[in-house]
């Protein structure tokens, strides 16, 4: 079988852009020209059980809610805001009636929260897998969609938040890590083990960042952008392949999530950071000179925002460590567990 | 596990129609409040391999094209136009590279021929099944998409096209009958069988409705319309069950595949095209005294459009045959095959 970047390659020269796309296949969403002074943004995120999730490791709870969750990242990551959903789900008979219920109540719990409104889907059996897919439809100013093409040399690259956190938490789940149940929260071996309960919420309960997405699309303050689902060396990648430059990443400047220095003390925290997927961070580029601005407001809204490298002429994605460089190449993040 | 139509009931419960939703969930699709004299119609369909679809039953381009076919009726039976798709797919092992491309022009040939641009989507593996959710977003004028809300009494019932052929393809591929993949539509086992070649076709590449659907939108001459998914009397209970009324159908009046004549000499001929799913025809009603217009409009595109019934006061799905009258639950069709 092709591997998924082959795919979406595939579809992406086949698909040819209609009347009205601003944005097609490739971005994070596609953007469609809207009447009245705003754009619509599409996506779609499919969560497979036994590749994205395993049923037993989390309360089904967090499995609704990470699905949408990754689809409002994406509407994020373009600059705009989310305000409908579909939900598309296939239900294998080992299903409870309790567990779709509360696989449900994390959907609509977590619509409510980001003002969603879940307006349509389609549901079916399924002989074996459970398979959930979100369609998210968004909204911003016309023509202000941030794609992943508009990076230039000079640019200054900024991340939200911290990193490693979602890779540490899958770590822990396939070590047989699991959060209570009962309490949501709390971890069934070593039950007030911060970092560990850090680490799983970052895997089973990530937050994107739509507040500052969207403010990033209102001001238009960002040149580049995509969420961070695949890992921050691939998805750097991709605005690098899009927007034709380069970059060099400084490694004393990646924002290492806490859980990362106390749980794996033998890697590279680092390489981890750089490598690990489904965080949901917004990773942008910005001119220099509107870093500042970027730094207030992703301060009033109370996100945590690091400068970590700047885009360069020459092609590649370099990582500044020591004072050496080396190179980075688009391994990135498989989405986690293999045929088995 | 509950059924379908149960999790839609609850699902439907807990969604709560935010701003700008003029339908949301439990019509063929959403309708969202749009700028500039148009609505947003947006729907979205799941095909579950082993469930929908067997993969050694046809060539993958079929998959590919019914799985589009599926969301534009949706669309047709809103009263809209189709305009965009995304498609999330998750992709076995098991699927080769030409299996993917080919199921993938299936897609974009369909997609082409109904002007509708593909604009994103996502990917995955599978360990098990294939599935393929496609999300169409299509339009209306404002206010004239048409729901399954507004039959009643006195109105007349219509449907396009004939009925009993998906569910007659449907049994002669579990019978061992094949399309010849190299030639996409000749029988393996009996090549010049046209009653078969028409059975199989019309369950493994349904051509949707799109003409007919949004020309009843443009000129409001229908006032409740559904597309038949789940097999006519089901389809039918669906809008008496949002209109708050009953109808009565008539036996000799229900269009029939002509496959179904020479192909099930056994069955009766009118339970099964009252019970064949996934036909993907409009069922609709309308004022009587539009009848003749309505005629006059589906002469114009070439469908054939049948009136077999009309709406009543009291509540219930009756069919009225050889002068008697006879009760016509809503047990419909469920999606082709059990677990296996």
């Amino acid at each position: 079988m092709p591997s998924e970047s082959e795919i979406i390659s595939r579809v992406r020269n086949r698909a040819r852009a209609g009347d009205g796309v601003l944005v097609g296949v490739g971005d994070d969403a596609a953007v469609i020209k809207g009447a009245g002074g705003k754009d619509l943004i599409a996506c779609c995120d499919l969560m497979v059980e036994g590749v994205h999730f395993r049923i037993e490791w989390a309360p089904p709870r967090f499995i609704g809610r990470k699905a949408l969750a990754a689809s409002l990242s994406d509407i994020a990551a373009m600059g705009g805001v989310a305000k409908f959903a579909m939900i598309s789900i296939a239900l294998p008979d080992k299903c409870s009636s309790e567990f779709i219920d509360e696989l449900f109540s994390g959907l609509f719990e977590f619509a409510e929260a980001h003002a969603v409104s879940i307006v349509g889907g389609d549901t079916s059996s399924s002989r074996d897998s459970l398979f959930i897919d979100v369609s998210v439809l968004g909204e911003c100013e016309s023509g202000r969609a941030v794609t992943r093409r508009g990076a230039r040399p000079g640019d200054v690259i900024h991340v939200t938040g911290s990193l490693g956190g979602s890779a540490c938490g899958l770590r822990l789940l396939e070590d047989g890590f699991r959060l209570d149940a009962s309490k949501d929260v709390e971890l069934i071996e070593d039950g007030n083990d911060t970092a560990r309960r850090q680490a799983l919420l970052k895997h089973l309960a990530p937050e994107p960042q739509s507040k500052l997405g969207r403010a990033i699309g209102e001001t238009g303050l960002a040149t580049a952008m995509i969420d961070i689902s695949d890992g921050l060396s691939t998805d750097l990648w991709h605005i690098l392949d899009e927007s034709n430059c380069g970059a060099i990443i400084r490694a004393d400047a990646v924002p290492i999530a806490e859980c990362v220095g106390s749980l794996q003390s033998a890697a590279d925290p680092v390489a981890l950071a750089l490598k690990s997927g489904e965080e949901y961070e917004l990773l942008f580029t910005s001119r220099p000179e509107s870093g500042s601005q970027l730094a207030e407001l992703a301060d009033a809204l109370g996100v945590r925002l690091t400068t970590i490298g700047q885009i360069v002429e020459k092609n590649g994605l370099r990582l500044e460590r020591n004072g050496a460089l080396e190179s980075l190449e688009p391994s990135g993040y498989e989405h986690l567990i293999s045929s088995s």
